[in-house]
């Protein structure tokens, strides 16, 4: 890892949570964090000097684009300096000497509750129960143990809350991931990864017929391998469109480059989102 | 309109969630409707014969595509035959008789509660409270009065459950808008809306650099609009890409048929969502 920053990091939701899970596995676990209610609050704590490091999701396999993130990102301008995935298995959690068959509510965010749905159909005298945050569940538990609840949220949930896990992956989809990025204010030598090198932008575009065909020449041209490309209508002006690019390489390197060049000719807005090396 | 079945739909989530203000503005106030626990609950009601329409949210504006639901598309196969898009609009709910000076909780779905922070910002007294759906926790007052207790869902949701509007619109961004499909089992002559026809079609390449690019040559070139275009990775296969991409023009339309004929030669896997119109 190159950064030589304290490692001070600033998420949504709290300890334990997935953006938790995800700070870890791209900072270490010797982190100073700093949980936040909001996306907003996330990059107004970077932006403050609160901290030095934000983690944010960007993406989910089963949910999509996280738009309000990128739209934040478009605003605050702070680059991307690492990018990892986190699996999204979640555990039945309880305090410890709660045992399985006394267990008759579930307390969870509803869409981790949804993702559990044949856990629940298995143990119908189990009833899931909305709650504000996953790990906020177990928290909460931690703080007033019942009896007869257990949490659903992730390991990391349960060490910190020291809960234990009484049924592992309990998800209905294996396949759930969440792509997480980490932001920094600095710009230079604050990598963290050791993957391929790639770089995330956004361009918008007038709709005619073709004007994306021709943006998307400036890539093909250059034999750059994209990894993902998505459009979003801009809001209030209809036929005009953003789109979000990710592509193997680094905005440095002369073909990159070059097609951001070509790229900035023949579209309206070009802005490049960060080059940053996958934490696997 | 030009459907001739009996209006009878499914969709997910209680009576007066935004999906069922969707199915309404889809198919008129008349439809007997089939509330579901889950999407694939709502496909599971199409397939059986139980409604000849279905409602799914497919992509919002903050929140990116329904992964899922795409899913399902693909799996079950039933056309689209309409679009809309509903504002996602935010009202505090009460009984009647309950006063806002005397409201100390707000119920509802947490991205909802999530999307009303200036309203509980200003409100200070009024606790946000976790509910398992919007529209079901009025429902859930309508039948358990609670004299402190309000609740937040759509202006539907109230006049279904007879709950009174004390505030309109406490959602932070008023930009907020989900887009839905109407499915059917039928493909023929059971279309709704009359704005210009778009067709929805999903295919794949191998992400050899340029397949994209040569994709997007088969519309481009026969000077046809894109609506949409979204990559997504192909589960367990590195580097394959399901792709959605949204068209201006009918699948029966010979520039389009052209452009699907073309585009089957350079890509594994080509499959149309539907021909349909939008209603506004």
């Amino acid at each position: 890892m190159a950064y030589r920053l304290a490692r001070t990091v600033a998420f949504q939701g709290e300890r334990g949570a997935f953006s938790y899970a995800a700070a870890i596995k791209l900072l270490g676990a010797d982190i100073r964090d700093l949980p936040c209610p909001t996306f907003r609050d996330v990059f107004e704590s970077l932006k403050s000097g609160k901290v030095n490091f934000a983690v944010l999701p960007i993406e989910n396999t089963l949910h999509g684009s996280v738009h309000e993130n990128y739209d934040h990102l478009l605003e605050y301008a702070f680059p991307i300096c690492g990018e990892t995935n986190v699996r999204i298995a979640h555990n039945l959690i309880v305090m410890p000497g709660v045992r399985f068959r006394d267990i008759r509510k579930a307390l969870s965010h509803p869409v981790a509750l949804n993702q559990c749905r044949e856990f629940f159909k298995k143990n119908k005298r189990i009833e899931p129960v909305s709650f504000y945050d996953t790990a906020g569940s177990v928290k909460m538990l931690s703080e007033r143990s019942e009896p007869d609840t257990a949490a659903i949220a992730s390991e990391t949930a349960a060490k910190i809350y020291q809960g234990e896990i009484l049924r592992r992956n309990i998800e209905d989809d294996r396949q759930n991931f969440t792509r997480f990025f980490l932001l920094t204010k600095q710009t230079r030598s604050t990598h963290v990864g050791s993957g391929n090198w790639k770089t995330s932008l956004a361009f918008s575009t007038e709709n005619a017929a073709g004007a994306l065909f021709r943006a998307m020449a400036c890539f093909a041209l250059r034999d750059l391998n994209l990894t993902k490309i998505e459009s979003r209508p801009l809001r209030g002006k209809p036929w005009e469109y953003l789109f979000y690019v990710d592509l193997i390489g680094r905005a440095d390197d002369s073909p990159v480059q070059n097609a951001l060049n070509n790229l900035r000719e023949m579209t309206r807005f070009v802005r490049v989102l960060g080059s940053y090396r996958p934490t696997s």
